[in-house]
């Protein structure tokens, strides 16, 4: 039998991996590097570019003009050609504690970063992330803490008539604690999915780190897929590989909310839960937002909380779904039972500022109860984490 | 109450994205475009570039020599320019069912491609991937089946004395059926983790597959991270996002195979499963082929189903833990018990194959049974996807 050295293999299986990556142009420089002091250096390894740029959302934003007026989006700034080709950025002041995407662009050409292998895909667009602790961001860190468990499930919903994917945290400790767990339904907004919410919205971390420093009860996070049109997240359905978009088929006409109680009824019979509308919240970010909403009021006895994330507010008046009729009359309703809490969260400067606006006056002129909070910022999903943060710990108290 | 039409909402949502893709260098061509006849077209819009390459798995191979001998590394061609600074390249033949990898040159820097938003992790290279069907690789698509469910569940090693994640798959029918299942632990290679198996490796739909054809039993599938170093896979654990690397931690030198009961333990305490020899298979690539080697001839009662692919099969001469003592005495009173399958695969071209044809020579001289299988090609996830299909129909029955 031939002796190798467990050395001598590794070397081997190194200089297998590295000749691979040599001929697919990776790169061994530290890309991004976050200094002891917050700043962070971008490198990109480019000896033949003209020009090498980043765009991410730590860089003072830009202004763009668009038909419903003017809206921030990401700014970009040069990289400066050092040697070897190796460019480089440092940012001129520390960051504040968040979770930041960027990207490189190269002579005008977009492109991940091939130091950084963390990556988020926000509809179709995929860009490096990293996080600055300190603040915040140490929600969205994985810590030192017990974990729970996050399960990829699918459920059967005999209203829709097919079987759909959905993602459930389950709290460290529910495996063996013997107790029953409340649940918070939590919704993404357009253009996401059953993954949106644990991957750009770092629920899994948020919860660890808010239950393990006592701040919010241990419940059950179930994350379900808002398009009643697709069966799962791009590429986990039998749809295939296919490229993700805004309105990958419509669920704004009710079809979501009506089959809702498939979920709740599912997830109810799966697992150790509490089954009574004070073991039961909703929350959800833009079109979640809208579809909490009409949930919630529709079925009145069902959440005894409810959170509004830069909620889609609006009526659908092309929808003949009966969910949508006689919004006032069953708000009504749904107020009379004094729902434990009516969460509404916005930035300044989200397009949806004024559409939340005029929902409070409604709310107000009924003197319904509700919790605000308005934040800076628009549309973004840093708003989402932050208003996640608040308002766990707010259930089930 | 301002009253906003859901068109129009969706439509402004719509133009903040467009907006930020914009800015981000978006682009909104097709690429790859699969053909009804499986040839593939790839698309990069670069206007400014002087020259667009793709590499991938689907290229005929390059040699490329390394201190160890001439390997096979995944081919490079070119793109041509068409309209618009679009450049295109379309295989001259239809491809043979597979799961491919590939990423574009542009100039001589790698890049993503931006209009495939499906990537694979391959230890610290990120690629984009795609599917053709009609063969082999409908068993890594996710088709019109009943679905798993796939969960990242934290366990205590007392051994290690730390918390670790691993991967578990339940198959179809287990929370429901009150039976007891069956367990393959499925282990990766060097540069792997727990995430590997599952995403790699598709373990997860050949799995789901398997079973709705009838080909496999329904079982568990446990994936755990191989690197006692390690508590999880990179971005999973407090170490942060670090930059994964081939020589994370060691984990050769005896400490996962001792303390590989603490998950056995685990998942017979967890999950409703069949807590004996002929209930339990162990399978691993490379380093997890090694792994799975000494595991089951070190503990010669718990696994009666033992696969080695690719496996880096070598007495560790370094390490003085009794993992590795005495093989030749171990292996005999392994096989003495006879386990129901001990399979070995490899490849012809595999940097391993000699080492493999060493072992079989001595499991020969012996007569311990075994169940050879030599197929085309090298040390690749492509063989390993193969195996796996090929290994779990021969378990439990």
């Amino acid at each position: 039998m031939r002796k190798l050295s467990i050395t001598m293999i590794l070397a081997c299986l190194c200089a297998w991996t590295f000749a691979q990556q040599a001929l697919f142009g990776g790169q061994t420089i530290e890309s991004p590097e976050i200094h002891p002091d917050n700043t962070v250096t971008f490198r990109f390894s480019a000896p033949k570019a003209i020009r090498v740029q980043i765009t991410g959302d730590f860089l003072p934003p830009q202004k763009m003009k668009t038909q419903f007026g003017e809206m921030d989006v990401p700014g970009v700034t040069d990289l400066t050609e050092g040697k070897n080709g190796v460019w480089e950025y440092t940012t001129p002041e520390p960051l504040p504690s968040e979770l930041y995407g960027y990207s490189f662009i190269v002579d005008g050409i977009k492109t991940t970063d091939p130091n950084n292998v963390y990556l988020s895909r926000d509809v179709a667009t995929v860009t490096n992330i990293f996080i600055i602790g300190g603040g915040q961001a140490d929600l969205y860190k994985v810590n030192k803490v017990e974990h729970g468990t996050v399960a990829k499930v699918w459920y059967n919903s005999p209203t829709l008539g097919t079987t759909r994917r959905l993602t459930v945290y389950t709290p460290a400790g529910y495996e063996t604690s013997g107790k029953r767990y409340p649940v918070l339904y939590l919704l993404h907004g357009a253009g996401g999915d059953e993954e949106a919410w644990a991957t750009l919205g770092r629920a899994t971390q948020i919860l660890d780190n808010l239950i393990a420093q006592g701040k919010a009860k241990p419940m059950l996070v179930v994350m379900p897929n808002g398009y009643t049109g697709m069966e799962a997240a791009p590429g986990e359905s039998e749809a295939g590989m296919f490229k993700p978009s805004m309105g990958m088929a419509t669920s704004m006409e009710g079809s979501y909310e009506s089959s809702f109680p498939d979920i709740v009824k599912f997830i109810e019979s799966r697992y150790r839960v509490v089954k009574a509308k004070n073991g039961r919240a909703i929350a959800g970010l833009s079109m979640g937002g809208f579809h909490s909403i009409h949930i919630s009021k529709y079925y009145p006895d069902m959440f005894d909380y409810v959170g509004l994330f830069s909620a889609a507010i609006m009526p659908n008046k092309n929808s003949k779904s009966p969910v949508y009729q006689n919004l006032e009359q069953k708000l009504k309703i749904q107020f009379d039972k004094k729902p434990k809490l009516y969460w509404i969260g916005i930035g300044k400067t989200d397009f949806l500022y004024q559409a939340n606006k005029d929902y409070r006056k409604l709310l107000d002129e009924k003197n319904y109860k509700y919790t605000y909070r308005e934040s800076d910022g628009g549309h973004i999903w840093k708003n989402w984490r932050i208003y996640l943060s608040e308002f766990a710990p707010l259930l089930f108290k």
